[in-house]
């Protein structure tokens, strides 16, 4: 008997970009979900921010916030053609696309099957207001 | 019961590159498996084209023409090893893994559950030529 | 009846950097699971890796050692705040973000329903030892 399992998380990260550890949350929706095997997606449902996994480091988090500027720079806003419609968010719209707008992982005995040092974060590039992460669950 | 779906989706874009949005064919195949609670997975089948999601806003498609070719650039082809095979389409090999192969979405009431922005798009790197797509999903 | 099944993958690659052709590998997976129809999710369980799917030449995998190189330069380490935990490896944190933690695929037919030039690779970018990657797989 195939289960399936929604739950949405909400975020608002201070200033125009941040990290957020949310892999105790996905957790706990598996918990929730009663699901043993199975897969869990975690996307983001904005598309100036991402979930990704990676290591809980705050020098690599630093990185993460510094590197993709470099590859995509926030100004001149004037260099990106969508911000001619008023906004000044493309970079977060290209930045976005290198870390990726979701994750798909594995439930294994009812928990996250990760490496040892594998977490899911919220990555936001363009902060300051409330934002949602749809967890999809299916398994049994 | 899981159900599962697969279809094919045909795309031959004019020109070395654009984006296409496939959203509505892909909600289209949602309704015609009868999947009502699953994932949806959406892949190129090509290796120098990519699904993604993001907003379906012109100038930002424009941004996301201009700027993978800055992070690897068509020309001079001779800058890659691949070309040396005789191909002149490395630059969309990388170009499609910024952007990505596939995206997996979840399906809830029948629907894409989406964002308010959220959209599939087809996006071509080296085309002028029939490109397919695979949608498989599964679910109940 | 909805199945799953699991399997760890290990890897050592010599040198930094390489890249592994597993398409066969986890072919060989979806064979042992029994599963006719469903996904498969393969993923690195060390964040310094990748599962990527692209063309198995070789002139390639030299431009896929060398862009992200460009990206991301591994030197000067110091350019990186994660290096002054003591590691050197906080480039190919950045370069697996750009080439991928993992993929989903289909499975059709007991089969990988892939394209013509589709295969799964390994990318190692901190390698000289033992690392796993996990492959999950659900259907019936």
């Amino acid at each position: 008997m195939m289960k399936s399992y929604r739950k949405e998380l909400w975020f608002n990260v201070p200033g125009r970009r941040g990290f957020v550890n949310i892999t105790s949350q996905v957790q706990a929706c598996i918990q929730e979900s009663g699901i043993k095997e199975g897969l869990v997606l975690v996307n983001a449902m904005h598309i100036t921010a991402s979930i990704f996994i990676n290591d809980d480091e705050h020098g690599l988090h630093q990185d993460y916030e510094e590197w993709p500027e470099k590859l995509a720079p926030h100004e001149p806003v004037s260099q990106y053609r969508h911000n001619r419609t008023g906004e000044d968010n493309a970079d977060a719209h290209l930045k976005r696309q290198v870390m990726g707008r979701e994750i798909t992982a594995a439930i294994t005995d009812g928990r996250l099957d990760f490496g040892p040092w594998e977490q899911i974060f919220y990555g936001e590039f363009d902060g300051n207001r409330r934002k949602r992460v749809l967890v999809k669950i299916i398994g049994e």
